[in-house]
């Protein structure tokens, strides 16, 4: 995605080069982000001249011309100047992820495939599922659900769990499952081994308090499964007020830059 | 749709060739059919038989089996045997099809980029759309939206229209306008030319009173564009009550075979 919007953007704004970007969350193949933010240097000149029609600001001219030129699986909704100190990375206070699985016998709905999980079991427990997650929340080492090479690279993963909950939500294709995660920021394939953990509590493979359990553990679990990206969406990112996004910027550069 | 189905079935059913289906609503390609509904005869034995965990009734374990036998475009969500004279396309009373577009300066949300229409006119005019709409209700001869080959044929294009309108809806995408359009039956292609129509005057082209004018012209009006099938989906067919689904089939039969 990255590389798609830096190359609609260098032809948009006549950069010569694509512009380096700053994303709010990094995603995997298959993730979705719907909610993504980025930031990009941009020439004070190419912003005033962005062409549109005459009368259309750079804010509306630039939408536009984007959705003529990138591909129909990025979009980009709104474009604006930043405040001063701002950084769509490390300004960012927390990130919400959605995921969603359907537990149907029949198998996700087809107009949901791309950004659904199918599982094989009977109804999930969602009962059990929040009793699970909500053990979760707080200021923890989640290394049990982080790739290895998080921790050897030397980085922390030290994270805030805000939420971790799940409901059961009826949709155009029936109900779906529902996971909401929030934290001020991920590791690697966390929300995707949070999920993992929480099907099989939710399966019944697990009690409840075994998540828990993995978490004191502090290190990568094998026994929990990292589920397929596809229910996986990046739906929000949170800022502080204008005048606190320096400062948060420079906190989180200086805990979570190895 | 329709082959891909008879072949697991039969596949399934062990039928040693695909049984004759008989679906509600016939669907042009790239429309989607969320609610179809289909029957077919099939042997007592073979329903008797369906291979499925042995406490499995024919019902679960026929959806259970073709989950695994079928591509993940098509699902089905319910199995059961049929009350006495029914027909899965001239038993029923109405079908109900959605159309969904999205009016966003920045085109289709991706993640729905294969069921919602995108419109490059600035926001479209609800209200405008919905008087022109209105006044579409009831018996007509619905020839202006019909394709030509439907008069050719010497079927009836009269249908009555029971509900045609539009709503601005919230979506995890941001608003979506959606079209709720209701009828006893369908000509080929009418939904999508009765879109068309309604987005001419949602974007200003014409006056709310010219749906009704093209009505009255009883055959194809070329002013009217058929829209992509893309953002097209059969959400519901209706049926009467069991007593009645002979007696409503024999009276399409009539009706709508040339």
């Amino acid at each position: 995605m990255q590389g798609v919007l830096g190359a609609a953007l260098a032809q948009v704004l006549r950069l010569g080069e694509p512009p380096g970007l700053v994303v709010a969350g990094r995603t995997d193949a298959g993730v979705h982000a719907r909610g993504q933010v980025c930031h990009l240097d941009c020439p004070a000149e190419a912003w005033r001249t962005v062409p549109g029609r005459s009368s259309a600001p750079p804010e509306q001219a630039l939408v536009h011309r984007l959705r003529g030129v990138l591909p129909d699986d990025v979009r980009v909704r709104r474009v604006g100047v930043a405040p001063d100190g701002f950084d769509a990375r490390f300004s960012a206070s927390w990130r919400r992820y959605a995921y969603r699985v359907c537990d149907h016998s029949a198998g996700a709905p087809p107009l949901r495939r791309h950004d659904v999980l199918a599982v094989t079991s009977p109804q999930l427990d969602v009962e059990a599922m929040n009793r699970a997650c909500a053990s979760l929340s707080g200021l923890h080492d989640f290394a049990a659900f982080c790739k290895r090479r998080d921790q050897a690279s030397g980085a922390t993963t030290v994270r805030t769990l805000l939420e971790y909950s799940w409901s059961r939500l009826p949709s155009e294709d029936g109900d779906l499952l529902v996971a909401r995660v929030v934290a001020d920021a991920f590791c690697h394939s966390m929300v995707r081994a949070l999920v993992g953990g929480a099907l099989a509590v939710g399966t019944g493979h697990r009690p409840p308090a075994w998540l828990a359990e993995v978490l004191r553990g502090r290190s990568r679990d094998p026994r929990i499964t990292v589920v397929a990206p596809r229910g996986l969406v990046l739906e929000e990112v949170g800022y502080p007020p204008d005048a606190e996004l320096a400062a948060r910027a420079h906190q989180a550069r200086a805990v979570r830059r190895p």
